[in-house]
This record gives structure tokens, sequence and C-alpha cells, in this order.
């Protein structure tokens, strides 16, 4: 698995709170629920993903001895906080959306509540997971949307974002429906499909292309793929047919060709006709090098004869959108429903619900709530964990796969077809706006009574 | 220290193409480089960075048992490459550009000479590594020429993509000019200074905002910042000046007020004649909140009275441009000069170094050429390892840090004003042109002798 990076790895910001809280012990119940506040541009849905992760992460965060030591020698922080750090356990209940779900603005997909500090500290770390999973779990279902039946494959270990993003993209990229990955850690961390062909090294290594497909094939005879576009694609792809008749007499069968650059529309279809004539039709063909949406898209619509694609940096980065404009906002403390009025950063207060209402199976409208009503339709945030214990029975990755698959397929026919301009309507229940209307009416008057001006 | 991924943290087709070699002993000495081919529209050059994790890689790659069992256990690979992987180590030799350094198209930054299976295995992660912190620095280089003399800090962890990247962002960020981060994690592992105040959620965990700058001021009273924006940024900082004669009675002293939220040039203006009506002219103003170059050009243009700049986002995902189309390629293999053909994608083949020319203290132009060529001016690319060894004496962050703000300096005006069609002279050495044309002339006659159609 992945390692666990560092208690160490978060805003100092939350240890200076941590020490105030500490100071006059502010340690009620605090809940707080993690939610973007407004969609990307190019996005009409978002798919939750990094539960797993985060959970992961509350259940085995601690600050070792040698953290503690080095927060100590800080002269930062006081007694009372290195002696709670250094004991520190999550122990708050989280409840979320299962992984795969589809979710829209301001609906909270994820809500902690725990005492004060704890579910301070978690802030930072808990957003940089769910954050970027979700981005890319929500990236690729545009991909897995526009070429149904494709195999499509993650390639974009190298440029993803260090190497936590590299190998979590590949996982949140198969939750959201792709078949696999080039990312070997991805398979032995998460038992995800792995797919690996060659690169143009390999060829350019050689005195001549038809030699290093030949050694390749002897050394590598399972699931054969041929890298052709190093020099000449075409001129390559009559190398691959004039090798088949010879690894057939040693029972080697070619599986694909993979074209890398140029204009795959025009390459897949000369490629695709010389493997046809000569009685390859079983040979496929694989694309990759900068697919985005926009050449995908072409490619299908034009019904290019590629039968898979490589999707690297556009997917791993989400090129398009590479963040998303999400939040953990205090929700309620001590009993008391809290709200941030920031220009624009406005959150809806208290602990809340999202339940979803369908209609001849697809999914209908949202109303967002508080968790103490009870309104039509089901609700998606459910209890994962207890007193900081993972609540048994949580999904495999490939079954939060397949509910993202179940999920996608329920979105409304706009939104699946990635329709620019189409809305799914979320609703604010009536209870929640009185809610919001009462924390602001409470706030004036503190401000009124405080403002010294 | 950042933990070490996993060995595994690559493609699995680096393991299909070293079982290949390992097969024809195919194991003779091969250069590759690392450049990047065209920068992103927004980019007149680039900051080379990432060099000392990408060392510490190459020194420390091993295959644990672990992993290799696994390996093992997939029944892919055969005995002698597992065998192999099971003794690796790199032992090849690395070029490269000081970390710090300004680069343009096709310049190679790092340079790797090693036996194949060795240059070929690290690829992956080499990129990685090297594409992720050059991508934040160019990006930060941007902030640090905007806003002479301002406090730069990183503020993007939670929206970096994931661990990694939130953490070599700080490391990049500061390299580039950044005068820290808020990543605790930053400080210990490089020595970046840190930043932090508190977030919204601890002023909304009290009853009243008054309340809150009350406690946390006796907690927290070293580097004091109140942020000031959770209700009302006007009536929060008429707080601040009601509070500040309390607090100099026991000797503690505002340091800054945070707004992160709305209008920062009208809420800075506001705020700032607050304070020194309120006699806090010493206050400083920190702004954050959404930040890019645009909005922090015109708060800079328009002289808004803001001290600091917490950069969030948009720093740690390079927002503008989340990818550099970069690339570690093949030009050498057993004394030969390799070339890739690939459509839009040709290389230019060969061992190759990078001259620069200064005039008046400033860069006036570079040469790509042949390493064994020598030009006018200075050779960027420098040894750094030896057989595996990194070379005593590399730079600490801190002179790296001085050597990028060095390089910015040296930066034609128009470069240096990010001016959009600004452009930097850079010219192909004839040796170099002459070379590919050779090793063209060689493809030519392998494909013409080959080709079967």
């Amino acid at each position: 698995m992945a390692e666990c990076p560092s208690a160490l790895l978060t805003d100092l910001y939350q240890l200076n709170m941590l020490q105030a809280y500490l100071d006059y012990g502010e340690t009620e119940t605090a809940v707080f629920e993690f939610f973007v506040r407004k969609l990307p541009q190019n996005r009409r849905f978002l798919l939750a993903a990094g539960l797993d992760q985060a959970l992961q992460f509350l259940e085995g965060l601690r600050f070792s001895a040698d953290e503690v030591d080095w927060l100590r020698s800080t002269g930062r922080f006081k007694p009372n906080l290195i002696e709670y750090l250094t004991g520190f356990r999550f122990r708050g209940d989280v409840h979320a959306m299962p992984e795969g779900t589809a979710f829209f603005a301001n609906e909270p997909i994820l809500r902690v509540t725990a005492c004060l500090p704890e579910a301070q500290l978690v802030e930072t770390r808990l957003i940089n997971i769910l954050h970027y999973q979700t981005l890319i779990a929500s990236k690729a279902a545009r991909f897995v949307l526009l070429a149904p039946g494709k195999l499509l494959v993650d390639f974009g270990l190298r440029r993803a974002h260090g190497a936590d993003a590299g190998l979590m993209a590949a996982r949140a990229a198969y939750l959201a429906g792709f078949s696999g990955t080039a990312t070997l850690e991805a398979e032995r961390a998460f038992g995800i499909p792995t797919f690996g062909t060659m690169a143009h090294s390999y060829i350019q290594a050689h005195d001549s292309e038809a030699e290093a497909f030949d050694r390749f094939t002897i050394s590598r005879p399972e699931n054969l793929t041929l890298l052709i576009d190093t020099y000449d694609c075409e001129a390559a792809a009559r190398k691959v047919v004039a090798l088949a008749p010879r690894l057939g007499e040693r029972g080697i069968r070619i599986g694909a060709v993979r074209i890398d650059s140029g204009d795959l529309i025009a390459l897949s279809r000369q490629v695709r006709h010389i493997l046809d004539e000569g009685a390859l039709r079983d040979v496929t063909i694989f694309a990759s090098g900068g697919l985005d949406e926009a050449k995908l898209g072409r490619i299908v619509r034009e019904k290019a004869p590629i039968d898979g694609f490589g999707i690297g940096t556009s997917l791993t980065v989400s090129a398009d959108a590479p963040s998303l404009d999400c939040a953990y906002k205090l929700e309620e403390y001590a009993g008391r429903a809290r709200r941030k009025h920031s220009a624009g950063k406005a959150t809806w207060p208290g602990r809340k619900q999202v339940w979803r209402c369908e209609r001849n199976g697809r999914m209908a409208g949202d109303v967002i709530g508080l968790d103490r009503e009870s309104h039509e339709g089901v609700a998606l945030l459910r209890p994962v964990m207890i007193a900081g214990q993972r609540m048994a029975g949580g999904p495999t990755l490939v079954q939060s796969r397949e509910h993202a698959a179940n999920q996608l397929a329920k979105l409304p026919p706009k939104l699946r077809q990635l329709e620019p301009g189409a809305v799914y309507s979320v609703r604010i229940s009536e209870a929640l706006q009185q809610l919001s209307a009462k924390v602001d009416a409470g706030l004036s008057r503190d401000n009124r009574l405080e403002s010294p001006g």
C-alpha cells in the first residue's frame, strides 16, 4: 500500500488553533463537512472518491516520537499540546457518500463529528486526499462516457503531480470505469489490472525496427503489443504483417499495435487496412499521445478503427480543471449551528444530509436539508466510522467501481452526454433556509453589540 | 524527509523492456536526456527544479524482498529479470543543470549515462519528480517577478495533487523565491520557514469574533496574525483596534491581519485606514483566497496596501498550465546517436550540452550542441553523479534559491516582465544539425531495406 505521510504534513495553523483550543478547554463536539462550492465550468456532475484513503488516514493518524520531538524542538508549542499530540488518536464519527456516488455543488460528501481539536487537525490532509481522487474520478468519468465499450487505460503516472498523485490517479480512474493502468504499484496496492508495451527508446536502441519487434515478441509473447510510430507507422505495420506468420509458427500471436503520435484517425485507418490485408484482422489498434476529451470524442464520432486508448497527462492532472473549489467547513459547534459569511464563500450551516429521488431509473433531483429532517428519496450520507473505528463491510474497490458505473447509468441523459449547459436540480430544504436566517440574525446581533466603530 | 515510494511505482512497460534487454544482452551504454519540448503558452522560461530528489531517487532505488516476491508471484517475468531486480543498483552518471537555472524548450536539463536497463528503468519516476518541481518553480517565479519585495507564502497543500505534491510544491516555491509555506512538514524536511495563523472555523467556533481574537492572542502571541473576514472585515478591523491597547498592556503585539475573500483591493484600503486611524500603522495586511497572477498583478499595479500574500491552489496545481510537455528520451546507444521521428515529437539526437552567453549581466542567448563541441559561454550541464554516487559539495536549498534569484535577475527584461510574446534565442549548433541529418539518412536506409511493402 501507499506509504503514510508524516502527521506533520499539515498546515501550521492547525497546531496554532489546537494550542488555543486546548488552552481554553474548547473541546466540545464539532461538525465539519467537506463539499465542493461550485463545479468547474466543464463539469455537470462529480464522482465522490478517496473515502477509503481518507478513513485510512483518520484511523492511522499518529505523531511519532520523532515528530513530537521535532515539534518540541521548535519551541513554538506548550507542553499541553505536545502531550495531546503524543497520545493523539482520531475518535470521531464520519458519515459519507459511498465512493463512486455522483454529486453536485454544495452537497456534503463527508461529515466529521468529533471533538473540536480532532476535527480541526485532520482538515488539511483530508481535503488533500478527497480533493484529488474526486477530481480525477470526475475527469475519468468523462472519458468513460465518451467512449463506451472502448478499453481505457491510465498512462499518466509520469506527469502526475508526484508519487502519491500518480498512484491515486490510477485508483480514481479505475473506480470511474477505466479498464486499468500502466502503473505497476497500482496493481500491487489495489489489484487494478495493468497494461504495458514498450517505449520508443526500445525501438531506437536497436539497429532496426524489425529487429526490435523480433526480439520483443520472443521475450514478451504474452499480451503482445507493438509500438509502430517511432519512424513511420505504415512501414511498421507492414513489418508487423511480415513478422506475424513467423511468430505464428512459434505459437505467438500479436495482440495489438500502438500508435502514439500523428493524426490518429488517418493513421488508424491506414494501419487497419494494412493489417486486414495482411490477414491480421484480430490485431487491435491501441492509441495514445496527448489524448483529451476533444480528441477522443472526435475519434469516436468519426468511427476511427481504434479499440483502446491510453490516456495520460490530461487525465492525471485533470488538465481542463486541475482543481475543485472544495472546502471542509465548521457547520456546528457545541450544539449550535455555525456559518461562514465571507464574501462569495458563505456556507449552509448545520449538520446536513442529501436526499436523492429517482424516476424511471434516472436521478431526478436532490434536496440538501438538515440531518434531522426526512425527505423523499435515498439519504446519501451514511455512517462509515464510529468513534474512530471504520465500520465493517465497506465496499471493495471493485464494488465501488460497480456503484460508479451504476451512477453514470442513472445520470439524466443531458448530463451523461456532457452537454455544456445541462443542470441538475438541487433544492435547499425549507428548514435549512430557516436555520441559515436564524444563524445570520444571531450574528448581526453579535456584530452590532460588539463593534466599537 | 519524504518517504521513498515503492520501486514498483513505475510503468509496467519498463519491466517488459528490461526483460527483453536482459534476454538479448542489450546492456551497453545508453544516454537519455530530460527536456521540455515546448513551453506552455504562458511561459517564457522555466526554472529547473527537483534535481536533489531525482538524485536521491537514483541513489536509493532498491527492490525490497516484498516487491521482488510480488513481481515473482505475478508469473510475468523470468528468473533472470527477478535476479537482476533483486540486486538492482543504479550505477550510472548524471549531468544536470543546477536547480534554479532558467532554461528553454529542447534544452536538456538532465542527462543519464548508464547501461541501457538502468537508464530505462528510472524513466517514469525521474520524469515524475523533475516535471512537478520544475512546473511549480516555474509557476512560482511568475508570482515572485510580479510582486517584488512582498511576502509570498505557499498556502496550497490542501488542493495540491496528493501528499508528495503538497510537500514538493513548498520546496519548489521556496526555491523560486517564495518566503515560505504553511506546510509544517516542509520546515522539518527542508528547513523552509513556515507561516500560519487561524482558519475561519476558529472564529466560528466561538460565540463572538471578539472572543476568538481575545483567546487566540493570549494563546499564540508570537507572530500574531488575526483573520478578519469571517463575517465583516471592517467590523473585525475595528475589533482589532479595540483589542490592541489591552494586548499592549500584556506586552503582546499584533503583527498582521489576514483578509481571505472579497474585493481585496477595496477591503485592504478600508482596513488600512481603520488600522492607521487606530494607531496600528505597524500592523501589516496579509491577503489570500484564490490569488493568481492576474489578481496579484492588479493588486500590485493599483498599489493596494497589502504586504504579503498566501498563494494556494493556483500555485500548487499550476492552474493555467498544469503540466509540461516534457520527455526523457534515448539519444545514444552503444556509441551511436539515436533519434525519434514520431510526428510532432522528433528529438535532437546525441549527447548534448547547452551553452549560455551573457551580455551586461543579462542572459543573451543559448546554443544547444553536442557535448564534444565547445562554444562561447558557460556550459550549463555539469556532472552531479558518477557511477551511482552523488558528487560531494552539491548546493543546499538556500544556495539553489540564491541561484534562482540570480537567474531571475539575469533574464532579459521582456522575459522578466512576463511579456506574452517575448522570445529568448536558442540556437541549434551546426554539428548537431549535421548529426541529425546523418541519423535520418541512416534511418531511411534502414526502412528502405527492410520494409516488405
